[in-house]
C-alpha cells in the first residue's frame, strides 16, 4: 500500500479549493497520513484572544493538500475513506467572529445591529476520558462534552474553472461542516478536474448540527485517509456512506434549497441502488429520511438527507466501495 | 383524575386554531382519551384514489377539540403530556398532492411546471411486528418499517385574534409536523386567549424528517393526553420535554429562520435552565445542538432544536412537569 | 349613485381581516368616502414618542370596515377604484419599532443582537406644495419631500376560515404596503367569503419600495372609493389597474416566492388579455417586467410585478372596469 | 486620451472573472472601444435551436478583457464609465434553458418536475425605429419594444484568491443584469488585487427587472467605456451613479438578502455624502428608495436600491467622478 505522510508546514497552507498546484500526486488506493491545523491557523490560543485582535481573515480554514490523483478525470468518483481522526493538541477553541454566524447580521444577511460581543472559549481535552471541557464565562458551568472527531472541510477543485475559498461549501464539498464527516465514513465527491486535486482541513473535535455561532470546538487534527479513484459515476452532490448510512449533503441557500438538494440527491441514489422511480423513492424518503442540519453559517448553508441502512435492503453503493475500504483500513 | 373520553363525528371536525367554539372544559390535570381522524378526513382509502379527484382541500387535516381549560390565561403555559399514541386503523395512506410538498413547485414557490404526477400509497399495519408496508410502486421493493406514532399537529388558539388554518405551524404549535411529538414527552405552548383553546389531530404512524412529499404515513389515531396548566411561563415557541432530550420547534420561511427561531428559543431555554447568558448559551448550544428538521413542506416550515439531557446537568424545567406527568401517566 | 360616509370612533377600528361584523352592507357602485387612522393609531404625535413607551402593539394598523357587498360571493372579483387620498392631518410620524423592519433581526430572523435604536421622525405636511419635511437628526438636513399619497392596506376577508391580523399581507390583500396603491388605480381581489367584506387602512403619505425601516411617512388618511362587483373572474393574487399599468402582488417568504407569484400571477393575466401561453408570456414578462419591491419588513413580504400598457396592445382586462370606474370617478 | 479597441477572437473570450491574464494593460483614463460577444457565445442563431442541442455550457457569457489598470491597487476603486452601447448585430436571441431560470426549480431550487418545455425567441432589430420585434408563438402577438441596450455584466477579480464564473454577480460585480447598467451610467467598484482585472460582456437590447426566464433579449455589443481609478474609497457593493440617481447592486440569496445588502450600502453612501447616521440614513431611504430588481434567475439574485437625486441635497460622490467622466465622454 502506497503511504503519503504529510504535516503542512505555514507557508504551505492552502486556502482554496482549485487554483493551487499539488503537493502530492498520488496512486489510487493510497494511504494519507495528514495533519491539519485548525481553522484559526492556530492564532487563537487563549479565552483573552479576540478574533479581530489576533485572526487574519484572509488566512482562515488551512487546507492539507491538494493532492493529485493519478487518472482521476472529470465525471469520476473520488472515494475518501476517513480511517481515523485524533486530536492532534489537548486543546481546541470556538469563539465568535464579529458578523458571522448563524445568528447575527452579516455581510450577505446585511443588518444595521452592532456586532455581537466577541468572546472566545477554550476547550481542554482529556484524552484518557475521551472529553473536552466546556467552561461557561457567565455562570459556574462546567460541562465534560464527549468527543466527536470530524472534518470541517473535505473537497476537490471545483468545475467552471472556478477557484473557491476554503470557506465555501458547495457541489465540489468544501466547508460543509457536518458532524457525519467522521472516522470509518467514506465520502464520495464527483470529480471536475484532471488529478481531482482533493484536500482536506478544518478538524473540529466536536460540533452540534448546524454550527451556530459559526465555529466549533476547533482544533488540529492527525488524519488517516485511504483515497480510492471510481472511474465515473460523479454524485452531483457529495455523498457519504458509513457502516449504518447513506448521506447526501446539499449545500445553497435558502437553507431549504440546500435541504432539497440533499433530498433529490438522495433520490437519485435511491433510484441507482434499488431501481425505484422518483416518486417511489420520494415517498419512501418522505416517511424515512433523516434531516439534521450541518451548517447554517458558511457561505452556503449545507444540509444533508440521511437514511438508516436498517430500514433498506442490503445495497451495493458504488460497487461496494465502502466495505472494501473499510476492510482495507482494518488490514492495513 | 378527571378523564374526558371523546371521538368526534364528522361534523365535528375542527379545521382551525381559534375561531371555534370548544368541544369540551377541562380542569387542569384531566386525562383525554381521544380519537382523531387522518389528515384526509378518511377520504383516501385505495391506492387509485387520486387527491384531486377523492380529496376536498376545505377539510383536511381536521382536529380533536378546541379543549377550554379552566383558569387558562394569556401568558400561562398549556403543558401537554402526551401519554399515548396508538393507530385507530389498520392502515394508513400517503399521497402527492399536486402542488404540496418540499420537491414541486407550490402556490407560493409559484413556478411554470405542469405538478408532478397523483400517486397513492396504501401502508397495511401489522400490529403484531410493529410495522407498516411501504410497497414500491415501480420496483419489486416491499419495506417493513417500523411504526414510529406521532401527532403532526398539537396546538392552540393564536395570538392578536387571528384564526389560523390546522395546515399552518406557528407560535401557537399547529401543523409542525415534527417527529419529535410522540408518546412520552410533554409539549409546552404557550397560552394566547383565555382557556387555551387547544386541539390535536394527524396522526403519522411515522414520518421522516421533513416530510419532504407533503405526506406521512396518515393514519386516525388513539391518542391518550394528560393536559396541566402552568401559570406565567408561556415561552414564545412550542417547547417539548422527553425523559432524554429538550426540544424548541420554531416555524417559518425560509427555512433558516424557522431553525433560527428554534436556536433562539433554546437559547432562552438554557438561560433559564443554568442561569448562562446568551453567548454562552449560543456558544454551549454550537457544540451539542441536534437539529433534525421538521417539516419543509407546510405554510410555515419547521425545525428543531434537540439537546440531549444527558450531556447537560439536571435540569428542573417549568418545576419539574414533565417529571410529575410522566409518573401521572404510569400511576393512571 | 350610493354614497357612504364612515369614520369610525376608535371603538369601531378593526384589527383584522375576517372575523369581525360589517360595519355597513353596500351595493355594487357605492361611493364609499371614509376616514382612516394612521398605523400607530394615533399614538405617536411627537419625535420625543418611543414605540415602546406609546404604542400598543395589540392595537396597530386599525382598519376602516369591513364593508359588506351585497351579492358577493367566493370566486367573485372585487373591484376597488382609489378616487382620491387626501392626507387628513399636517402631520405624519414614522418610527423603528424593537424588532421590526427589513434590517434588523426580528421574532422571525431571530437573532441574538439587541434591538436597533428607538427614535421618531415627525414630518409636516406643507399642502400647497405638496411636501413633507424630513428632518434629520443626526446632520443639519432637511428635505421637502412630495408627498404620494397611498394606502398600504387593502383587504378582504381571507380564504379557508381564516381570519387574519391587519398587519399581513397575502393572497386576500392585506398589508401589501405597495406604492402602486394609489389614487387613480382600481385594485382586484378574489372574494373568499359571502359579502366579501373589505376594509382598508394604513395611509402612507409617502413611502419608498420596500419599506426598509418597517413605517412609512404614516398618517391619517381620507378616501374616496368605489366598490363594484365582477361575478366570477377572482384572481389568485392581488390586481391593480391603472391607466398606464397592469400591476400583479405576491406576498410570501422568502422574498423571491412574493416576487415569483407576482410573476405567475401576470402570466395568467397576459393568458387572459392575449391568449398567450405559458411560455410566450414568461418570454414577454422577462423583457418588460418592472418589479419594484413592496415591503421586505411585514409577516409575508410583497413584490410586484408591472408592466406599461403602452408596450402592450390595448387590453380589456376585467370587461373594461378600470376605465369605466375612472369614468365614474370623474363624473361623480 | 489613450485609447483601446479590442474585439476578441473567439479563442480570446474569457469566462471567468480571475485566473485570467489580462488581455491588456491600460492607464487610468483610457478610453475602451470594445466589442462583446453575446451570453449565448452566438451559437443560438433561429427559433428552432434549442439550447440543449446548440449550446456549450461551459462556454456561456464569454467577457471581453480583462483589462489590467496601471497603478490599481486592492482597496482602490474602478470607476466604469458606460460612453456607449450600440447593438452589434441586427438580431437578439432569448430562450428557456433547462433548470434554469426563476420560474422553474434549478439545481439549487432542486425539484422533482420534469424541466419546462425549451423554446427560443428571436428579436429582429430596427435601428431606425429603435426597436426589437418580439413574435409570439402560440399566438398572433407581435411587440415592437423600444430597446434598451444595457451590459449584464461588468466586474473584476474577486477578493480571497476566489475566481468565479462569469455567470455569478457578487461583490465584485459580475453577473448582476441589472438594467441600471447602460450608457451615460459610472459603475464604481471595489478592487481586489493589483490591477483590478475588469472585463465587461453580456450584452442585453433590452431585459425587464428580474430577468424571469434566465435570458434577456441577448445580443453582440458594441461597448465604449472610458475606465478610471480611485484611490481607496472601494465600496463594498457595486454601485452606479448616473445624472439622475444613486443606484447601489447587491447580490446573494434568498433575495431579502441581496436587497438588504444593497440597502446598508445605500445607507453607508448616503452617509458618506451627507453625514448622517445609520439611523436616519435608514428612515430617508425609507421614505425615498427605489427597489427595483435585477434578476432572479443567476447564482447569486440582484436587487438595488436607487435614490433620485432630484429628491436630494447635491452630492459629490467619489469627488465627482461621475461628472467628469460625463464631460470626458461628452468631449471626447
Amino acid at each position: 500500500m502506497d503511504v503519503v505522510e504529510y504535516r503542512p508546514e505555514r507557508h504551505q497552507y492552502v486556502w482554496t479549493f482549485g487554483g493551487v498546484a499539488p503537493s502530492h500526486r498520488i496512486t489510487p488506493g493510497t494511504l494519507l497520513r495528514l495533519w491539519t491545523e485548525d481553522a484559526f491557523s492556530g492564532r487563537l490560543t487563549r479565552s483573552s484572544d479576540w478574533p479581530s485582535q489576533v485572526l487574519d481573515m484572509t488566512e482562515v480554514n488551512p487546507q492539507t493538500g491538494p493532492f493529485y490523483v493519478e487518472g482521476a478525470e472529470p465525471g469520476d468518483t473520488l472515494a475518501l475513506h476517513i480511517v481515523e481522526l485524533t486530536p492532534a493538541r489537548d486543546w481546541a477553541a470556538s469563539t465568535t467572529i464579529p458578523f458571522f454566524g448563524a445568528l447575527t447580521g452579516t455581510d450577505r444577511t446585511a443588518l444595521l445591529n452592532d456586532p455581537l460581543p466577541e468572546r472566545t472559549w477554550i476547550y481542554q481535552l482529556d484524552r484518557a476520558k475521551g472529553t473536552v471541557l466546556f467552561e461557561a464565562t457567565s455562570a459556574e458551568l462546567r460541562l465534560e462534552l464527549p468527543i466527536a472527531p470530524m472534518l470541517g472541510t473535505v473537497g476537490l477543485a471545483p468545475a467552471g474553472r472556478e477557484v473557491r475559498s476554503s470557506l465555501v461549501p458547495d457541489k465540489f464539498g468544501g466547508n460543509m461542516d457536518t458532524p457525519e464527516m467522521r472516522a470509518g465514513v467514506t465520502c464520495y465527491l464527483g470529480i471536475n478536474v484532471e488529478g481531482a486535486l482533493f484536500s482536506v482541513g478544518d478538524g473540529h473535535y466536536r460540533q452540534g448540527e448546524g454550527e451556530s455561532c459559526g465555529t466549533a470546538v476547533e482544533g488540529a487534527m492527525e488524519v488517516t485517509l485511504l483515497a480510492e479513484l471510481i472511474k465515473g459515476g460523479a454524485p452531483e452532490w457529495p455523498r457519504i456512506e458509513s457502516d449504518t448510512h447513506y448521506v447526501v449533503v446539499g449545500s445553497a441557500r435558502p437553507l431549504e434549497d440546500a435541504w432539497r438538494a440533499s433530498q433529490v440527491g438522495m433520490i437519485t441514489w435511491l433510484g441507482e441502488l434499488y431501481g425505484l422511480d422518483r416518486l417511489d423513492s420520494y415517498q419512501l424518503l418522505t416517511q424515512i429520511s433523516e434531516s439534521p442540519l450541518a451548517n447554517v453559517c458558511d457561505t452556503n448553508y449545507s444540509a444533508t438527507t440521511k437514511l438508516a441502512k436498517n430500514l433498506l435492503p442490503a445495497g451495493d453503493a458504488f460497487g461496494g466501495m465502502h466495505r472494501h475500504l473499510r476492510e482495507r483500513a482494518r488490514d492495513r
